[in-house]
This record gives C-alpha cells, sequence and structure tokens, in this order.
C-alpha cells in the first residue's frame, strides 16, 4: 500500500491513497482526514486503506492521476523526527570534521538526535536558507514512520511498529554543525527543515526490497543532472531501523506518527567524485569532499548554492521510483550584499 | 484569556476556557476541537474563545467544574518543544557538572535544544522513569506557545507570535546528562517527556505579570511538602523570551504550535537547602547539589525517587496559582532486582 498527502487548505493535507505504479491516486478522506489521523487509529483505518488500494489498483476506483508536485511531505508536520546514524561509513567520513566526538562510543549505541518537525518540506519544496555562505549540503536517508512504541520495547515490537518506509532529505548547513557539536545541546541550526519523498509504502508494500529491518534499494542522487551517489541502502547498515527505535526508546515512550531517519546511507568503497554510472559515490557532499582532500590534498566538489537542482529517489529494477522523487532547487533568503 | 485541554477519548484532548479563578469551565469544541486547531487558525478563533470566556466569567454561561485532574497538558503533543537557557544563574551552578560547555558562547547567543514533542505530560501525570538510579531530577521554567514565526524575526515579531503562557517541568535525568553532552547530538535519552501545568494563558490574561516578554512571578517548588525553591521568573533573565525565540528562528520558520522554554528559572543568590519560607532556593535539585557542594564540601539533597511527590506552581498575591499546579509522584518503571 503506497499512501501520500496532497496539499489542501488544511496543515496536514488531505490523504490519498496511490496505485503502485504513481499514476493515480484516490482521496482517502472518507477513512481519516490526514495520515496522522490514520496512524492515531491505525488497527481500524490500515484494512481500509488496503481496501481502497486494491480497489484503486483492480481499477474498480479510476481515482484521478497523481500529481508528485501536488503531494506534501507525507507527514507535513509530525510530533517527532528522530535522525539516527545506521551507517558507519558515514561517521568514519566526516569524523575528521572539527566537532566530531568519539568513536568507539558511536559504535555500539547509535547516535540519535531530536529534530524540528513542526514543518517538513514537500519534495518539490525549494530548499531555502537564511545565506549563501553556510556550507549547504543533502543527506540521502532511509526513513520510517511508526506507531506508538513503549518505553524500552524489545525488537519484536520495535518492528511491529513500523507503519511506513520512505526517503528524505536531511538538509544541512556544515558551517553551523561544528558549533551546534561543540555547545552539546544537538544540531538546533544546521538542520533547518527536512524534506520528504512524496509516497510512503507499507513494509508489505515493498515486499523483498524492505527485509531485515532494511530498505535494499540504492538511492540516488543527482545534482544538477550530474551523478553524485548511488549507495545501496541495504549494505553496510551499522545500526539497522529496528535497532535506532529501540535506543530512541531507551528512556521514554515514542508517539503514533515518530519519524525515524536512517542517517545518512553510505557504502564503503574509496571513490571521489565524479564517479561513473557504476560508480557509488556519496549521499552527502562532506564525504565527497573528505575523500577528495584525502586524494588529492583538497576538496574539490562545492556545497549547494543558489539555483542548484538536487535529485533524490529510490531505484526498483524496471520500475518507477517507488516512493516518487525529491527534486528541489536552492533558494537563498537574503542574497550577498 | 485562559484555557485548558480536557482527557477526552481523542488524542489532542478537548479544548476548553477556563474562567480566571479557575472553578469552571466550558467547551471550545464549536470554536474549535483542540488547541492545536485553534492555533492553527488563531486570528479566527481568538476573538471567539476571548467571548466565550466573557461569557463563562459573566455568568451568562454556567459551564461546568473545572477538575485540574482531569487535563492534560494543553498541548498534549505538539509540533516542537524548544528548551532555551534564559537564566545564567542555572548554567552557572551546573558548569561544573561533567560535559558542560564553553562559558562565553553561552552569554552571547542563548543555547538551544530540540525536546521531544510526542507526548508531553499532564501535571497530575506520574514522571515515569526506567530505573531508580538515573540521577532524576525537575526544572522549573516558564513556557510560550507561539504562532507561526518566520525565518529570521524581528523581536516585534516574535512578541507578537506569543500566544499563550504557561509553567512546565523539563524533567530531567542528570545521569544521562553527561553522555549526552559528550555525543554532542542533544539531550536525547536524559529529557524525557516534559510536564506542563493544566493551565494557559494568554499574554493580556496576565496583566502586569507579563511585561518586558518575561513573566513576573515567583514560581514555587515543593519536594514531599519541603519548599525546594520560590524564584521570580522576571528576575536574572539574561536572555528573554523573545531573545530565545528570535534565537530559535535564526536558520528555519517555527509552525503554530511551537512551544519555546525558557530554561530553569534561576535567582542570583548564595543559599543552600533546606530553605527558610523568605528564602529563594532553586528550581532544580542539581543547583542545590552544586550550592551545597561549594558550601559543605559534599552534595545533600538527593535526587527523586520513587513515591516523592513534586508541586510546581507560580505564584500570585491573593489569588489561587493562576496556571494551576503540577502535582506529580514519581514511578519507577522496573524496580530494582
Amino acid at each position: 500500500m503506497k499512501l501520500a498527502t496532497l496539499r489542501s487548505n488544511r496543515p496536514d493535507g488531505q490523504l490519498v491513497v496511490v496505485s503502485k505504479d504513481l499514476a493515480r491516486c484516490v482521496s482517502a478522506g472518507r477513512i481519516a482526514p490526514s495520515l496522522q489521523a490514520a496512524l492515531d487509529d491505525w488497527e481500524r483505518c490500515a484494512p481500509l486503506l488496503a481496501e481502497l488500494a486494491g480497489h484503486l489498483e483492480g481499477g474498480a476506483i479510476a481515482g484521478q492521476a497523481f500529481e508528485p508536485s501536488a503531494a506534501l511531505a507525507p507527514l507535513p508536520r509530525a510530533y517527532q523526527w528522530i535522525d539516527g546514524a545506521g551507517y558507519m561509513g558515514h561517521l568514519e567520513r566526516v569524523r575528521s570534521l572539527k566537532g566530531s566526538k568519539d568513536e568507539e562510543l558511536q559504535s555500539i549505541r547509535p547516535l540519535l538526535y531530536q529534530g524540528g518537525s513542526d514543518s517538513l518540506s514537500a519534495a518539490s519544496d525549494p530548499i531555502v536558507v537564511p545565506e549563501e555562505d553556510l556550507a549547504l549540503d543533502f543527506e540521502a536517508e532511509v526513513a520510517v514512520i511508526t506507531g506508538p512504541v513503549p518505553m524500552r520495547p524489545s525488537r519484536e515490537q520495535a518492528a511491529a511498529a513500523i507503519r511506513l518506509v520512505t526517503i528524505c532529505n536531511d538538509v544541512s548547513l556544515r558551517r553551523l554543525v561544528a558549533d551546534d557539536l561543540q555547545n552539546g545541546f544537538g544540531f538546533f541550526h544546521s538542520k533547518p527543515s527536512t524534506t520528504f519523498a512524496p509516497v510512503a509504502i507499507t513494509p508489505e508494500g515493498l515486499g523483498d526490497a524492505f527485509r531485515d529491518n532494511k530498505l535494499h534499494l540504492k538511492v540516488r542522487i543527482e545534482v544538477n543532472g550530474t551523478l553524485y551517489g548511488q549507495p545501496n541502502a541495504g549494505r553496510d547498515v551499522h545500526f539497522d531501523l529496528v535497532d535506532l527505535i529501540v535506543e530512541a526508546a531507551r528512556t521514554r515512550q515514542l508517539g503514533a506518527g515518530t519519524i525515524v531517519g536512517s542517517g545518512t546511507i553510505a557504502n564503503h568503497h574509496d571513490e571521489v567524485l565524479p564517479i561513473k554510472e557504476d560508480g557509488i559515490g556519496f549521499a552527502c557532499i562532506a564525504e565527497a569532499r573528505t575523500a577528495e582532500k584525502a586524494r588529492f590534498g583538497r576538496a574539490r566538489t562545492q556545497f549547494l548554492k543558489a539555483g542548484d537542482r538536487l535529485r533524490i529517489f529510490a531505484v526498483q529494477s524496471g520500475q518507477r521510483p517507488p516512493f516518487g522523487e525529491i527534486d528541489q532547487s536552492v533558494v537563498v533568503l537574503s542574497p550577498p550584499s
């Protein structure tokens, strides 16, 4: 089952069921007005949504064309957005950056931070930054949306709480990361609104592509049409999505509609940019720059600037991107004076 | 105008208008089903809520008895909970604790952290902790609930966005604070669900008690009937509530229903516990322990333990506590084996 949220005159948008090929959708308003409302009452809503999806897929309901540009984030605002660090490859590459922390600690327990969730960006929203020189970066990640999770859950409870899977772009202002790390109070200023793909899919709806609490798909990143990376999100996973949920609930329960991110997807390799069509590359610019510094003595790849276009999408062979595409351009609020 | 949220069969509860003396209340369901819904449409709802409050106050509407124990947090779950550090006295006293950060930085820009907001505790909810030995502490704070705030707001925009004022208890697990600070990713594990007083009040409704973006009231804290502190929240404020909102919106907009906390209220003095009736004391145990260590060479006041009862309330002379009382007992999930 695939779900999306269409822009409407309400802040939480309009929940729709989307066809497997993302060509059509149908309003789920008679079941639940919003995705959060469906998550609040999932036992009742999930079978009804699945039935509606069956009718849409079978042609019993015609539905309407699904326009990804009309989609908000599946949860346009959420009560919780927790981002983890599941891929050691990312931490190893960025560890050289100023302010980074103890290596051993990070490999025993996953790092987590509490992200801002009051406004999550749509896949086609521009990335709006206040100034040009903040070293704007993306981070391509897997994200799951959960039901309620009790404090100190078992792995089985955590796995059963995964309602939906999608991908996201954890927008990062690298110039502010060091200050935030130094303060010790978290990535408050360096992580503005996170962007989500238009479509979220139940684990069942992903079939074999979601197993062992991992998304076994390549996630492809292009900047201005150039391939920056296509790491496989199912490989080189140090902490899987259930590890992250269990750690997140160590001292507290998690409410329905909590979003948990995998951290920047990273596969082990020693490439630099540009990569060829069969390269793996990177799911953030900071890693590419670190690899370039090691190889060439200096970073070559520039951070994002005003007007750049960023595309992020998961790849399923022979099919359209299952979650749709994140396709954003960069807008600077105050151009340099 | 005073607002509260009563427990109902919905996760966001039932919005009510409360009389000035907290004796009576009336459902605001015909105006907005929940406080978040009212905040989403404040220009329309605020005058209607004020009119309803007038009818309740004047006796045109009888209403029902307001039972604080039936109240949830004004926002039982919120899209954003940001806690600041407005009182240097608190930072100065706890700076000696392991893992604390640079002093100068903190006095120029206020520290902020992103708190979990998916489940905010009611004033009468128990404080549930997973283990006994986590050094359970309270932090009495002022909190404001805002409307939408644009990125990089003026001070005037930030002040105008303050919709409601209340007090809260930022529950802290001191034993986990040092680890969280060391990781640099924020207070993820050390700050479980924050507790809010039953009633939130508009700035206008507080009259002279809310001016210059500060709450000019004493906030009284008692543990098992013993006075621990009664600092005045309007004194010794290094960063006021507008400073905190402006800093929070430095790289991002804030959505309607954002809660911003003042940080632990702290007045300058050199007392230790126990204090007399005219003492000032402390709004958290960690500060009391630091003062005791300096005076006696060792901390005397113990952290909270199972069965302890904690009361926090603001004091307005000749009146009942304006926000009602936070009155919590401590429950340990897994007693020591």
